[in-house]
């Protein structure tokens, strides 16, 4: 029998430094381009994920995903490289990438794709603050 | 003349208790698959609930649907029959269901749907706190 | 080579004031339909906009839409425009509109579609109080 | 025995149009003092209104006062006379006084104190916005 | 030299049932007393509570007291204890307690005073609900 | 004739990075007492200053403060200066300051003392994240 499909979401978080830069631009092309977002010493967010996996109910747990395996799944491959960093210098697997939110939430997919056993990741939203939230369906 | 479409959503909360278990599963598996959930005496949640129904406008009303009947749909039907319950044992259209959020969410969605003589039920999200929450669309 | 499609959404707030009223009902007619919200004087909302952008990233700056450039265009064309007013009276684009939030969110769109050279405007979602909201997707 | 003191708080809200004008002042100083708040036809709000009473606990009870109770009052003789009405027009014991959130909060004390048969009124919160709130303790 | 004197609060979670009921009343007392929350299988609640510790700066640190450690604290003599049980049964140091919010906060604090060496404990605010919450000042 | 002391706060916010550090600790000992916050390239957080003013309510105007002039004066001496900045390094008047939570508050009473013609400053709220804060009334 054909179980009914669920969206399943859990919310995380972590603190980090970040500066918004292209090198191939010229310093003054990077102040057009990102304001006070290029300042040079960086400045911070408290980020928030919402991780959504999709999937069949089991019928034997009532579960999609146990959310306990979502959560520690968002936590070791994000939250723990993430948190209390420099997005632009500390967490190897960003080298080289410009930490817009956008970017970010590319390369969130990217590092979480093909991690869940059970369900399939459905959009990763990522809050950079209460107010701008960028979200991607992969 | 066709009127725009527009999604109306709907926020109401109860608090309830449960406890994730599987009668068929043996104590040691409750436990291990379960956790903290399986606790024998239930645990409890502010549970928040945001109802989707999708429409055309009434060129007369302005509404899809007026949010009163929304609000006093879902009230009657969900949030007074589970508010300061127990959802193992204390609803009768719950029985025998292990009530994770997955479960509940296809329960409410069966009991709601077929009640709304305006627009159409479109999703269900089910909070079981801040930081989780499931979706079903039908 | 494709770059990513990716959503940006910006959240904004305006304080105004509405009436529910159809000039062509009775004053029977309008009470019966609209309840309190019909009062003469009127009342009024914290109104929250979330206006969602959606797009291929830029590979040079990492945007979808500069978030400033979105923030200024919605204060610019909406905020405004209805922060501090009466909807029924003061803003000369919604002349003639009964403002439920289903009207509103559709005056809104046909205000705003159109007027992004990044991206393009994929949903705007309305909320009348914390527990109200409304979607139009054009 | 003596029992702890304990601070029992219930929020509520309701959403309103006001104005804030002065009728001694010509159009112009209204204007300067009062700016876009000062709008003709008034704007609106979701105020949020908390309301604190302190007490010993009744030992037998285990309540300052039944949260019921204490709702109750607060949604008799202040949300069903504020909701969803003009506050300088439609509520006959706000007469006279222009409608800034702090002549609100003192008018909500002089109308509450007095109806706590258990407790003593201690404080009142009124929000006019997130991010804007007054506080009066008599 | 005399370093401020400043207020630091850390906020967690914890989700548990209860059941409002005192053992000295009859049924019919109980029902018309506590009404729902009289409900005999419980029912259940997301707490928050946020604890708060006053102190001077210590110079070399920065802190009254290293969050950390007042998280940590709280954790385990409260969050470990309460966190997905009912409070009526689950935990020894409730026992013979009407689980109200005014009396667990008052329980609260005398499990927690006394367990800061850095700071000393100021108030304990317990959130039930959304729009409910006790503090207490010992 | 006395008017009615009323408590009127702002909420503002601004982002910024930090690291945790003490330049005479060894740099074992910074990283024994500041964990990942010691992070040397620094971490961030979107902060929330709720600024506390008092006062008589002026029976002219009927505010304690003018709430633009109260936020206008936030604005200018503590966001502009600090949004988007890396505290440790980019704000002059927070030279030789480890940022903790405490220290800025501390710092932001100094800096915004008076500023106030109307009222007095009562306490300054900051919050780091939506679960830390801390509090200071000069």
């Amino acid at each position: 029998m054909t179980q009914p499909v669920v969206f399943v979401t859990r919310k995380l978080h972590f603190n980090a430094a970040h500066r918004l830069f292209n090198p191939s631009f010229s310093n003054e092309k990077n102040d057009e381009i990102f304001g006070k977002c290029n300042n040079a010493n960086g400045h911070g967010h408290n980020y928030e994920i919402e991780v959504t996996v999709s999937g069949q109910i089991d019928p034997e747990t009532g579960y999609v995903i146990d959310l306990k395996v979502l959560k520690d799944i968002v936590d070791r491959l994000i939250v723990e490289e993430c948190d209390h960093r420099h997005l632009n210098f500390d967490v190897p697997w960003l080298k080289g990438i410009n930490p817009t939110a956008e970017n970010l939430v590319v390369a969130f997919w990217n590092r979480l794709a093909g991690s869940f056993k059970q369900g399939k990741l459905h959009v990763i939203r990522l809050y950079e603050t209460e107010r701008n939230y960028v979200e991607y369906f992969g």
